[in-house]
């Protein structure tokens, strides 16, 4: 897998993947940039989200369960000192719609701990935890 | 730092950062996505690629330096077998302008030794090689 990064003046970047689709990426304003994209870190917990989300929503159709709407946050901490990286995640997955939890709580057990990639790469650096939250 | 991806139907989500700014996720064809927008697992190379750029250029400009143009190419390795990790990364520093090799260089270490969060947590699951190369 392959991606590109082009700077785009101050600090601003262009991310892309090999079928072109692109995402922003900036700086705040104390480090010379105009807050106009993610900063980088940021994506990764897009990224954690986004992957388990998929994990998710993809087993609970092969059960026949489609929620009404579903969500994923992720809260991470972050460490003081550079290079500053992540010290732990949060997982919230926020459910509304006919989703027994029992099947809802196996289809996100087999992400955390068979399915998602990310999971299994961010778990090696810092602890992942989770819950659920039905939102109905 | 928090991240919000919320389902779109079928494969696709849009994932948030706490300012707003979007990205598109989605799966291919194979497994019921239509492929409009990024793999989650992809986010994760352009994280590194935007980290180490914003680091570089940062770097560079202290140093009163400006490049022409900087881009940044990130390959990754994965595995075979569920769940499915990155194996190795191998980032390309593509510079072009007045930007001498030894500073260029130091900017680069700076970030993979000190700097760059992702780089400092990806290291911990997988080995991460570099060169640079300019395009003059």
């Amino acid at each position: 897998m392959q991606a590109t990064v082009k700077w785009q003046g101050k600090m601003a970047f262009i991310g892309e993947d090999e079928a072109g689709h692109s995402v922003k990426m900036d700086a705040p304003p104390a480090v010379g940039g105009e807050n106009d994209g993610f900063r980088p870190k940021q994506l990764l917990l897009d990224s954690l989200a986004g992957c388990t989300s998929m994990d998710v929503i993809s087993i609970l159709k092969k059960m026949k369960i489609t929620p009404d709407s579903f969500m994923v946050e992720v809260e991470a901490g972050e460490s003081e000192e550079h290079p500053k990286v992540f010290t732990d995640f949060h997982i919230k997955y926020l459910v509304s719609g006919d989703v027994p939890e029992a099947k809802l709580n196996k289809a996100i057990n087999l992400s955390q701990e068979r399915y998602c990639g990310v999971t299994a790469m961010f778990r090696s650096f810092a602890p992942i935890t989770h819950e659920v939250i039905y939102t109905d």
